[in-house]
Formats: structure tokens, sequence, C-alpha cells
């Protein structure tokens, strides 16, 4: 393991976060409000990561290497992201300032805030700007605007970047993260400038563009989308949501004109279908407590965008839906995004696969004669890949039900045990009951909060870069 | 599809059940009961029974054949075993008398009875058989009496007997189901001597017994074991359970003095490793509810035993359990016991694979350039095994979900659709909350019930077998 060139890059990063800390700071010198807690946060990071990246190290770099080097980043962000709110004293302690953090660069958007609108813009600005830092990736940044990191990068943004296969869009990394953040940047700009025509202040449509781009969630009202009550904002918003859900290799190919492979795309189609059904079926479920088909669509096509995105903004309580509306609503959290978007859960193309695994299974049985394979886009998915994928699943599953088991010594229902998990694991945001569209997380214990912290980050590093951190075969000399 | 051989051999097994409906006719004769219930149900189940057996047929016979009969013969079985409860008129619909008889031969335990003491001692003894007939398999049990069936046997028992890797003791299949039903035999038998011996009546050591034997649940006391308020009782069922979730080939090799085959096998250490943290966790943590150690001992024992074994028996109410002593339940709810025994659930040895699964992704990552394999009980896991074994948990999760789904149209908690459908297809017995050891499944819809009929069908089955039967491409000429 060469801990010294993981370390050196870590400062690398480090100094990109003490840079984006400038941006929050000069939103708190326009609404002349204290600059000190960025101040402070930036001399403090600026300080570790020149220390760390001056390391001497060699060049030797693998694989192993680059998910500690990811998993370790990743934990160091949540707590670079946390020196703001703690030096804001907005936060009753430094373990909810790191859980809003990891919220935030996770792309989670659950919150243990329970008056957001008293908070300064600055700190609310920063709050939103993780979501859009750490939805495209801090490495995919890294490597966007630092070429020459003197590694093979892609070690690096095969790691953070979701879903089970890795596609670069171009043959050189830093080319394909350019592209990757200019699509991204161009996006988020378009959403701001729809929600401004919207009629929603610049300051919120900020915000909102951030927390969309990301699928975040975080708002800086306590009402989340609902509180602006205009139909235009939450249709914009929507659509915005599941373009972000989307695998960003569409937008590539689309500017690439090669309208064909975008068509062909069975995560695509798979993703809108799910959207499409579930939207149906709340609507029509939730008109016992909707007036109408047209308010019943409304609330149903928003919610359902805002979970299977992983977003979690909020235009109604769905805790106070039919049951089996919400349970639609879990089910979405598993299925999350779209691989390669900037959205979480198990993803679309993974859900389809293990769909598809087990109709092969039943086929064998059936014609145990003939060779199956399993397809995506038409394209063979070699069996070390179904493999890799299924076992991904199970430990996905197993780190849910683990984590449930620590957060239920707080002593909450099974319902927000497990949801707190699974909300956390795949990135959405709310939860079930007390943790729904209009709770928070507040009253967990710090012990639960810190579990659902590094949940969110296993969660967004799909699980594998923590627990080679964590695994003692990493750590031994070979 | 051979289907006339299918039902020929449907039909045989349906004069077997004829056959032994005539014990619950004995009990109820020898009470003094109505025996109409059972002549009528012995004559229909009978009058089918010898027209299917009488069918002509051809002797193609392959894998395919063996799960659409093992999938028939359990659907056709679930119905027989509810005649007697429909013609008895104690069951308020048909659909709940399918209910409890799937509830019986799949060994689950859960019941929509809500005074169970009321119910005739000839209905309740063929409520506590059907238990007995599942818990080893309708099908080993018609290759075990009638050796020669004129098909390779082994294509039926195979996709009865649970557990990923199917074991024949002996090479003639007819000859190891001698084996296992004289082993199951025998210890139901010292049950019952046990039983009586601490004071049981001896008509409830017969119910008790046939039920631990099959890891099912039912029982003839409303309050179940805990009616006896005797420790010498809760013990003597808690080593029984414990003893019918091994997996039979473990007395088998007992039998032939191959100790250290029985301490070498992995599954056995994982599931004495799992029972014995769980009692020792939930021992400590419901110290909160209980008096003392040895009162909390008492209780965490007993119920841990109860639900790994997927048995369902209750001396306490764990729905008044603190949270995380819950949450245990319901992770045990999903591993289940051993392969090749009479338990549901996941199985041990699947549990204990996927984590070296996981375990061998990380270790691949930091060592791209090891081989490493999958091992059980020292032998390597074949790459195919591996791969079924990771569609069968996927296939598992997802049946629990979509279940649950169903069930949530019944407007219940989360906690309550997702437990019930955990249970059922575990079959377990018990559920979270309403549907707990004191709670029952009355208030389900039709619907409801009839989805858990099936999901409990699936989970003794192992999925493949139904869904083979419900495939299109099953169906479809080749």
């Amino acid at each position: 393991m060469n801990i010294k060139l993981v370390l050196k890059l870590v400062g690398r990063v480090l100094l990109i976060e003490a840079a984006a800390l400038t941006l929050p700071l000069a939103v708190a010198l326009m609404y002349r409000e204290s600059p000190a807690p960025f101040l402070l946060s930036i001399a403090i990071v600026a300080l570790c990561g020149f220390g760390l990246s001056a390391l001497p190290a060699g060049k030797q770099f693998f694989t192993r290497e680059g998910f500690v080097t990811v998993g370790l980043i990743w934990i160091f962000t949540g707590l670079v992201g946390a020196l703001p709110f703690i030096f804001s004293g907005w936060f009753a302690t430094p373990i909810d300032a790191i859980f809003e953090s990891c919220s935030g660069f996770t792309t989670t958007g659950s919150t243990i805030l329970t008056d957001i609108e008293a908070l300064p813009k600055g700190i609310l600005f920063w709050r939103s700007f993780t979501h859009w830092m750490g939805g495209m990736g801090v490495l995919v940044l890294a490597t966007a605007i630092v070429p020459k990191l003197g590694i093979r990068s892609h070690y690096l943004t095969q790691a953070e970047t979701p879903g089970p296969v890795f596609s670069k869009l171009v043959p050189k990394q830093s080319q394909t993260s350019k592209i990757l953040y200019s699509i991204y940047c161009a996006l988020t700009l378009l959403e701001i400038a729809c929600l401004k025509l919207a009629g929603m202040p610049l300051y919120d449509s900020f915000i909102h563009a951030f927390s969309s781009a990301g699928t975040g969630g975080f708002s800086n009202r306590n009402a989340s989308v609902g509180a602006y009550g205009s139909v235009a904002i939450e249709m914009i918003i929507t659509v915005f949501i599941l373009l972000f859900s989307l695998n960003f290799a569409v937008y590539f190919l689309l500017l690439t004109k090669k309208w064909r492979e975008v068509l062909a795309s069975d995560e695509l189609r798979f993703f809108l279908l799910v959207v499409g059904t579930s939207t149906a079926v709340i609507t029509a479920v939730n008109l016992t407590v909707y007036s109408g088909v047209g308010e019943s669509f409304r609330y149903a096509v928003f919610q359902v965008a805002s979970i299977i995105s992983t977003t979690g903004f909020g235009t109604a309580d769905f805790v106070l839906w039919p049951q089996f509306s919400q349970l639609i609503i879990v089910l979405l959290m598993f299925c999350g995004a779209c691989a390669g978007s900037t959205g979480g859960g198990m993803k679309c193309s993974r859900v389809l696969l293990l769909l598809r695994a087990i109709r092969r299974e039943v086929h064998r049985i059936t014609h145990p004669r003939s060779v199956e394979v399993v397809k995506l886009d038409g394209k063979l998915v070699s069996e070390a890949t179904l493999h890799s994928l299924l076992v991904f699943l199970g430990a996905y599953v197993t780190v849910i039900f683990g984590a449930a088991l620590i957060i239920s010594l707080d002593g909450f229902s099974f319902s927000v045990s497990f949801s707190a998990a699974l909300t956390c694991v795949s990135n959405v945001g709310p939860g079930l009951e007390i943790i729904g569209p209009v709770g928070n997380f507040a009253a967990f214990s710090g012990l639960s909060k810190l579990v659902m912290s590094l949940c969110m980050i296993v969660g967004r590093l799909e699980i594998f870069p923590i627990l080679v951190l964590l695994s003692p075969s990493t750590w031994r000399r070979t």
C-alpha cells in the first residue's frame, strides 16, 4: 500500500475543497453575514491540504490504492464539509454537522435541522453546493481540473462513478471528466434560468438547481419545494431531476448525434417504464386522499421523480398516503436512478440485470441443454460482471439490514430503523413515519447519526471502496 | 412437457394424502367427534387420486417435469389439506382454510384462528400433522413408500429438499428417503416421550412434537408453548427444534460414526454461532423488560431457537421487546435454519456463502492477480453453484418485497406488510406488531391471504419450482 501517495492525493483534493469554500464565503459577504466560519474552514483545510500534498511519494498506484484513496477522500470530505457548519454555531453538536455534511456530499439530503429558514444564506448555499460537488464526484472534478495527478486516474474515477459498467466517453480520463462536468454545468445553469423564469427568487434557484443536479434534496425552505405552491416550478424540477437521473453518456451520445444508441438503452427504457408505471399507480391509489386526477397526478409524479432520482425534495407528505403508495416509494428507494448519473440506489441497470438473471435461471431449469447469456443493450454481459453485480446486491441488502440493526438501538419502530438505513444507503433523504418528507433526523442518537453518515458514504461509493478501506487484507504486506 | 405423467404423479401423492387423512379420522373417532369432515375429504381426495393416477402416460421425465410436478403437488396439497377445515365449519371462508392448510404443509405456522382451543381435537391433530408431513416433504415421503414411481425420482426430491447443495445419503433415492424418514420418525417419537415425561398431556405432546419436527409452530393452545409455564417443556422443545434445524445428513453421519465430518461442517458451526450470539445479545438487551438474567435468558433462547428454526412457537410476545431485539428476530427470519433440515428461510449455508463471496470480492480488488475460490466445508464451491445461490438470494428478496407490496393494499403499516411477507416466505409464522406471537392473520383480506399462501409454498420450495410452473417458457414446445 503506497499510503504516502494516497495521502498526497487526499491533500490535493483538500486544496480543491478549500477553493470551493470561497464560493459560500462570497455569498456570505454579499449578504453581509459573518465570513468567519468559512475563513476558519478555508485556513484549516488549506493547511492540511498543503501539508499532505507536499508529501514525497513513489509512483506505485493500482486498483487497491485507488479504492483506498477514494474511500479516504470521501471520509475527509465529509469532515471538511462539516467545518463551516460547526463554526457557524447553528448545529447542536459536531456529529450533527458531520451528518449534514455527509448527507450533502453524498447527495442524500437527509437533515437534522428543524428550522432551515433560520440559517444564514452562506451556510445554506454551502449546504446545497456540497450536493452539486458530490453529485458528479469530487474526484471526477479533481481529474477534470488537475489533469496530471501523476497516476492513472481511471483507478480513482472508476471507484467513484456509480454503475455496474464503467464507461469512459473518450479514451483519456481527464477529457471524460471535463466533458461530464461541462454537461453538468450546462444543465445546472439551464435549470437556474428556468426556475428564475418560473418566478423563484434567484438565490433559491441556485439552491434548488444545485440540489437537483446532485439529486440531493436540500432546500432552503422548511416546506421544501412545496413552499412555492407553483405547478410550473414543480414540473421544471421534475423534468430536471429526471434528466440528472440518466446516464450522462446519453447526453454525450446526443451531442455526437448517436440517437439510435440512446434509444437502444435498456436501462433508459426500464427507468422510464418504472417512472411511468409508478406514477400511474400512485395517482390512481391516491385518489382516496386527493380531490381529483389532476391534483393526485401532480403530487404523484413529483414524488416518484424525487424518490427514484434519490433527490428527496417534497411537495406532499407521502407518510400520509395509502400504505400501498408508501411501499412503492420504498421499492423506488431500492431501485434508484440510472448508472452513470448523479443519483443513488442500486441503479436501474442492476435491477434489470437481476431480473434477467432470474429469468435465465428459470430457463436453465426448463431447457438444461440450451446455453443462454444475459444481455444489456444487446451486448453480452460477462459472467464475471454478473457475479460482481449479484455480490453487490447481496452486500447492499446486508449493509442496509446491518445498519438498521444498530439504528434500532434508538428504539424507533422497525419502519423507521429500516427506512432510515435504506434512505441513507440509497442516498435518497426522507424515510417513513417520523423521518418522512416533513420530518427530520434530529431525534436519533449520536451513534445512529454516525452510522447513517457512514452509510451515506458507503452507498455513494457503492460499498466496496469502504469495505476495501476497512478490510485487514488491504493493509497486509503482500 | 409430459403433463400426463405429471398429473399421474400428482394423483399418486393424492392417494398417499387420502391415506394420511385416516389418522385424524381415527383421532376424531377416539374423541367421539364428528368423522364427517374427514370422511368427506378422504372420499374426494381418493377419487381425484385414483382418477389422475390411472392416466396413461409416457416415460419422458426430466428436470422440467420434476419442477412442475413438485410445484403442482404442493398447490394441490394445500387445497387437499384445506378440505377437512372447510367441512368442519370452523373456518369463516374457504380462503381461510386454504391459508391454514398451506401454513401447515409449508411448516409456516401462521394462523387465522383467534380461539384455537375451541376447535375439535381431530381438526387440530390434522392441523399439526400437516406440519409433520410437510417438514420432511410429501415427495420425500412418496419416494420412501412408493419406491417404483417409474421415474428417476431424484428430479422430484431435488426440487423439494431445501438447500444450495442437494446431497443424497446413499446412491438410491428411495433408500435415502427411507433413511431420512426413519431418523425423522425416531426423533419425533423421542420428543413425544420427553414432553410426556415433562408433564405435557399425551395429545398435546403429539401436537407439539409434530409441529417441532416440521419446524412449523401450530399449537393446540392459544398461548402456544407459553401456556404450560414449564421451563422443562420449553427446554425440551428448544433442544428439539434446534435438532430439527440441522441438516439431516448430520444424523446419518453420526449413525455411521463419521464424527469428524460432522464437526467439520461450516454450516453447523455458523448456525450455532448465530444461535449463541443472538441469544446472548437478546438476553442482555431484554434485561430492561425482565427481572433477571435467568428469566431473560429463558425467553431469549426459546424465541431465538423458535425463529431461526422457523418454527414460530411463542413463550413471550417479542413485539413488546426492545426494537433492537425485534430487529435481530427479523434478521433470524431471513437467515433460517440449515440446508437439508425441515426449517425454512434463506438457510445458513447460503448466508455464509454470501458473506464469503463478499469477502472474496473485496480481496479481488486488493489482490487482483491472486485467484481465490469460495469454499464450504473445505471443499470448493463451483462458480455455477455460487451463481445460482446469488440469483436465489436476489429472487428471495424480490419475492418478499413484491408480496409486501400486494399485502400493503390492506392498509397495515410497513412493518406489518413487510414482516408478513418475510415470515410467510421464510415459513416462520409470526411477524411484527399485530401479527406478533400473540396476534394472528385473521385481519387480512382474502387477496392478501391467497398471496401469503402462495408465498409460503414459494418459500418452502425455494422459489424456482413455482417460477418454473408460472413461466410461459416452460409450457412452450421445444
